[in-house]
């Protein structure tokens, strides 16, 4: 496999530095240089705590996507600036790999038009975890078959929001799929509230916060005699990277925009 | 081992047939006399889907308890059957075995004076099921060290009460050793109504209802960078056998009244 | 849904009497005749221990296939049986939907040849349990992108055999997308011989036995900060009917025979 | 609570670095100095990665000890530095708190008389994970009820040794209350060998490794109809701090050495 070579935006964040981390350990991959708010001009392994990769840094990105001679653009960053990267990458030839859920639908069409244009592999996705993405499209294919079913998400105690992004999409996934309707007795009742969970069209979904745990989800089906449960636990945000190198690999291949990890995973 | 002779009140009930089979199996067993609404003068082994055992059945329990010579009575039958029985048997020097949580404290400590006055060992018993006061036992004790703490109990799709009375029962016991605080982040909200589940002194309790479950919980301890669970998994009502046996075993060594499954599992 | 005339061989066997369950619960099916070893010319209703459904049982296969007027045969008998059912079913213009992993490959060549030659759908499948077939299909999928797989089945003591079928089926369809590799630690040591479990090209199968199980498999995929598991529980039998069901009303719209479950489960 | 003031010999290490963290965290414990091979005379505060804490290092433990007022020692090195560092504590007045598991009988007698002679709490633990210790605990107890028992332990496939040193102590402390008989059907056969895991009186040990785990274990026991699963999850080494914390709090109540958290848990 040829070298690939690569741009990373905001490499001192916790997804970029993992970014870093990733080229690092897979030969087929080279650092070209990085983009960040602070640091022009200085070398990544100059920087403590970055790992020792020769490549400078700039902050000024439209220079960098000019000037670096690179295949890929890696942008873990925020939404604004990441549609800001995605432009000029595409603009400047390098093919962009991004890991967000902000974007508008007009900037999706926008950016779609942009790299059919420019016949630029290019893929978005809201979750760069394989192992996530697959729970989610094994739930959606087993919930033709199991329609009853329920999901238990489990996350550390400092989580704000309840049930997580991951169940919400997983539930909408299925609700493709699924037809409405009431589980459980029809007559059964709650003794203590809440105890059968939120309710998402009959579908029931609960979140456990404890310490010790990180990012847990299970999705349990239900039917006669028997249960079928999907479930993926995820430790560490290094878990992403195997989804964004795999992003890396296909951008390289493709000539179209691609929104999704799920459908570079035949 | 000598043999006990046990009669069983309530033959044909769901339980009742349950400690037949016991009783079939257990060498140092053997069944003397069967109390039942029907089939008075009957021998067991003559009913269609009874055992193949050799007892007579008595629609008269006096009589029967009067008459029948036997070391332990079972009564897997109701509260106001299993209170009568249990008088007639320690009045008749037959010791009872009693699985029930309907007797009040009244009748309860009524029981309790009248086995100590007979000297006749009594064993009544909310669960008989080892795995599950097991489970319970080691919950109030895991607590001590563990102060969050959440429950998710999983049950076929026909019960009608959430949470179950095993869940709240779990609850109660964890609540006898840990202060009442709110469990995950203290800004934490629902964006979907009854995803934290039902909140018992700041625990959170999870119903889950499905086809192809039969009887399940787990009791899940969060600490830093650990988690500790305790789960029971329950797919018959033969379940509940191992502890009918330990406690007849038991009933005829004691000679007061032990309320509880869990003081005879030392 | 037009209503589907099903034979059953086989009804008072394990499988063929939960297949009756199955055809009087659901709507769209009626039984239209039995075959069997014994009770010729009995109605099913008057058996005891039958379910309560109208139709004649013949001993004589044959006659039972030319006489009866029948859209489907459900076979859940032997091999040898099976294979002379499918056959004579085919040339009466009955549909076979046959539970077995044991024809062989020419017997599956001709059943296939005379199936097309009459254009009648037909449904020969190992497994019937759509839990455990997508089980398996989902672990297929995920191999591909996580190599690094352990599979742990857990069942009943009186299992005789270690690891299951489904077990070593689900290992040779991972094998079919995984390349062989060693896993752990290159150099790993059991201290205790056997504690690695059974290694297939590098994947470890490791076989549970105790009593209060029934039949479960967790096959468990691993890569960088994240685990991916499929669970399969299956607690009785009747769990195989969902697939029956599904095969049935398949094989009344397919012209071809199609073997195996996967293949009906898009 | 008073504030107890304390000594950590082996600041830099793994566990003595977390031991640091832990004392920070706490209120009522502090920092009184360190004990290392290095950085004799510098202040922790000043030492890159360690925490912001005001405490003098030696690299003269006797020096350390004879003139630093303190509480309680903390000794998370090595059997060999943490003999001599014990015998200095008791000598000096201060209690030592030491995680190993390589003390010789010999050395455990002799400390043990030391602290009875100088009336100084001593806690000496192979395991400072209370939901470990707590799990084998529960493993004890739940063995004299259920005797067939299978032990599965998961952890990251850089590991050398299978099984685990928890799923041997786990066994041993089982093996003190089952009596060894053979689990499984009397006839069953590995048809792919070491299918069944190790075999320690009956018992079956498994081992999983496989990237993306931790450190895991399930004991799994099973009954007529029913299971009692127990399982402990780690994902961080800070996950033994909170058994260091409790030894510390119990050492300086205590006028005796005690071996294994166990029993401090009650």
């Amino acid at each position: 496999m040829e070298t690939i070579k690569v741009i990373v935006a905001g490499p001192r964040g916790k997804m970029g530095s993992e970014a870093l981390n990733m080229i690092q350990r897979e030969q087929h991959l080279s650092l070209a240089a990085c983009i960040d708010r602070e640091n022009d001009g200085i070398n990544v392994k100059d920087i403590h705590g970055l790992p020792d990769l020769d490549a400078l840094i700039y902050t000024d990105a439209e220079a960098c996507l000019n000037e670096v001679e690179a295949d890929v653009l890696i942008d873990l960053t925020t939404p604004d600036n990441g549609y800001i990267h995605t432009k000029l990458a595409l603009n400047n030839g390098v093919r962009p790999v991004v890991g967000t859920t902000g974007f508008t639908q007009e900037q999706l069409q926008e950016l779609t038009s942009l790299a059919e244009e420019k016949q630029l592999g290019t893929v978005i996705a809201p979750n760069f975890a394989i192992g996530a993405v697959l729970m989610m499209q094994f739930s959606k294919w087993a919930a033709k078959h199991f329609p009853d079913v329920e999901i238990i998400e489990k996350h550390h105690d400092q989580k704000l929001d309840a049930p997580s992004g991951t169940a919400v999409k997983t539930a909408e996934l299925i609700k493709e799929v699924r037809n409405p309707h009431h589980q459980g007795h029809k007559d059964e009742k709650e003794t203590l509230p809440g105890a059968r969970g939120a309710d998402e069209e009959g579908m029931r979904i609960h979140s456990m916060r404890l310490p010790g745990l990180v990012a847990h989800q299970e999705v349990v089906f239900g039917g006669l005699g028997e249960t079928l449960t999907i479930k993926h636990d995820s430790i560490h945000r290094e878990s992403f990277m195997s989804g964004v190198k795999l992003a890396v690999e296909k951008a390289v291949e493709l000539d179209t925009l691609v929104y999704g990890l799920e459908h570079l995973l035949d």
